[in-house]
């Protein structure tokens, strides 16, 4: 059970009502239709899918009267004939955020305990407190990737979870192979390492390494999660995948998972945006470029933006973030803060086309000066 | 904890370990491509989507770089204007399916109970028995729909959940309105009542009630679930809803569901396929006549074919239903057994094409007949 046990029906379990309401963020709905709004708060791909994707759903669109097919055989195999995992290894799931709530349901009951970065994706700890489970925060370094040698001294008997993310978002940072090793051989064989990949791609393009890879030999059970909502820029179709270390681990998933997840529509798409690869390539490479003219702009402006090998960039700004993503808001910039209590200032901006660049930076610039000058006049 | 505590790591809960491992149904990937195999085994829709859907996929299929629109603005609102309920009480799955999981969620931990028909959609006792839950089931009536008086008796303190399926697979058989109501009065205001209309659209043009509208009057917390992987043929795309009775109810299932999941393909798709009201009515129009014709000729077959509102028929064969489904697999003709050890002769055949209810009387006429071939050599 979780801390508090606030009043609501008894038929909702105390986790779940300890859970505030749910809240999300705004989207591009919430906007007078055809309001030009520089969308830089989720992380999304700016760039539209491959003609190759687009071709493939209008294919596969006459059958979705029939059920997908349960194992993705086909995306499966073409992910095994680049990973070296096999098919029976890789499970799939509506996104990889439905992965690690899986992964949790395998493996949290009340009283248990998971290790999660602090601050990093927020579906970890969520998983973890909706199954009663204890979440034991770690600090990430100071430059901004997850801190191996914490995560290791966090965990104790009770953990049976450690969540590790490279690249982390909010704040960009990358764990060298190094670093991954540690944690694999520190966490000990009887608690699951569960090591997200969401933003793999781009750090493989930023010379990063391969967790799979590095965890393979690793004794222990352990999953690296990736998707095809970030660099292949499917985010609506939910796909995602788990390369499993084991069989058990992929069976114990497959056990609990739901018969039907992605959809047939998501499975040919991804299978035709995986075939693509001088897409995936222009994709990586402008993302660097304009990653770089992000950065170098929030320098200009008098930010510290932290090392990024992801599509993001984050930096301290000299205000709450959360009235900074106001700000922007109504200069039709969205941005985000790191909703983490012991980052108040720090802000998230999504690295976009060029123009969502220099918008951005020129929006920022307008809300740091506004804020700058009642100073200067004070002064 | 669920009974037996089989070996395992230790990583993964008692409730969890104590699950058989994944074993799917046959798919159509099985067969070599090219094969005709007349696929009776699922209950999906035999007829291709509307051309609105196919339309409506191929106009979003640029877009899919963006996340989906989260409360599934459009789609909520259209359903709101059939159902009376408003979109804050209308949450979208990854299919009922995943639904039926959230409601498990929301609602049962280790010690609660789960009250379900049986046999049923085996998903209900499925998601209770992951979250550690007891699972009571109640016999169905004897012409195959749930049984109301039944189903609350089986109430106790430790209840949170009743589940209940109308028209029910894989019986086929439909509660009228009073049964309804009768369970509505009949569960306690602290239990969560879930019908599952999955076959809703079949059940209506058969007659049928509209829980919905009976539960109105309920004072305790329930929810209706619907699909459009059914009667609109959308099975692919994973698209299910939740009417829900309040906004408690609706407020809770949002607080733990994945921030993304239904498809922005699903979501247009479906809004598609509400418009295009011809459509449905064809399908269900020809879903009842094969659905006679498939009937007459089980009984010709001297089977007794149980009263079906939804879009399969049921029968005890006079031999294992494993053993019926393995002779007709042979002849390219998939249908299911019940998978209930009390029925261990009833099979189940869902409504196809007028060739494929051809096909599996055919066949199933071969089957019987080279079984009651040897007993008359026999005699």
């Amino acid at each position: 059970m979780t801390q508090a046990d606030p009043a609501g029906p008894s038929w909702i379990t105390a986790a779940v009502r300890a859970l505030p309401p749910y809240k999300g963020p705004t989207q591009l709905a919430d906007f007078p239709s055809g309001s030009r709004i520089h969308a830089l708060h989720l992380n999304e791909c700016p760039y539209p899918p491959s003609p190759r994707v687009v071709a493939a759903i209008a294919a596969a669109a006459g059958q979705i009267n029939r059920y997908p097919d349960i194992p993705a055989r086909a995306l499966a195999a073409a992910l095994a004939a680049r990973t070296g995992v096999p098919p029976s290894c890789i499970v799939f799931g509506t996104g990889s955020d439905e992965l690690i709530h899986l992964i949790c349901e395998v493996a949290l009951r009340g009283g248990d305990r998971v290790v999660v970065p602090a601050p990093t994706f927020p579906r970890y700890a969520m998983s973890g407190r909706i199954l009663g489970a204890e979440v034991t925060r770690v600090r990430i370094e100071a430059a901004g990737a997850n801190d191996a040698a914490g995560l290791v001294a966090a965990i104790d008997g009770r953990t049976r979870v450690v969540f590790c993310c490279t690249p982390n978002p909010p704040s960009g940072g990358m764990m060298d192979a190094a670093a991954l090793e540690r944690l694999a051989r520190g966490t000990p064989d009887d608690v699951l390492l569960a090591v997200d990949e969401a933003y793999y791609e781009f750090g493989r393009h930023a010379g990063g390494p391969d967790a799979a890879e590095v965890l393979r030999s690793r004794r222990g059970a352990w999953v690296v999660l990736r998707t095809f909502s970030k660099a292949y820029g499917l985010a609506a179709l939910r796909v995602g995948y788990a390369l499993c270390g084991s069989e058990e681990v992929a069976g114990a998933l497959r056990k609990i998972k739901l018969q039907y997840n992605v959809t047939s529509l998501g499975q040919v798409a991804a299978l035709a945006a995986l075939s693509d690869e001088a897409h995936l390539r222009t994709t990586l490479d402008n993302t660097a470029r304009e990653r770089q003219r992000l950065a170098d702009g929030m320098t200009r402006l008098g930010l510290k933006p932290l090392p990024s090998a992801a599509n993001f960039v984050s930096a301290e700004a000299p205000m709450a973030a959360s009235s900074c993503m106001t700000e922007l808001q109504k200069r039709r910039v969205l941005i985000r803060d790191w909703r983490d209590p012991d980052y108040p200032n720090h802000i998230r901006v999504t690295v976009g086309l060029p123009d969502d660049t220099d918008a951005v930076i020129a929006a920022l610039g307008g809300v740091l000066a506004a804020r700058a000058a009642p100073l200067q006049a004070r002064a």
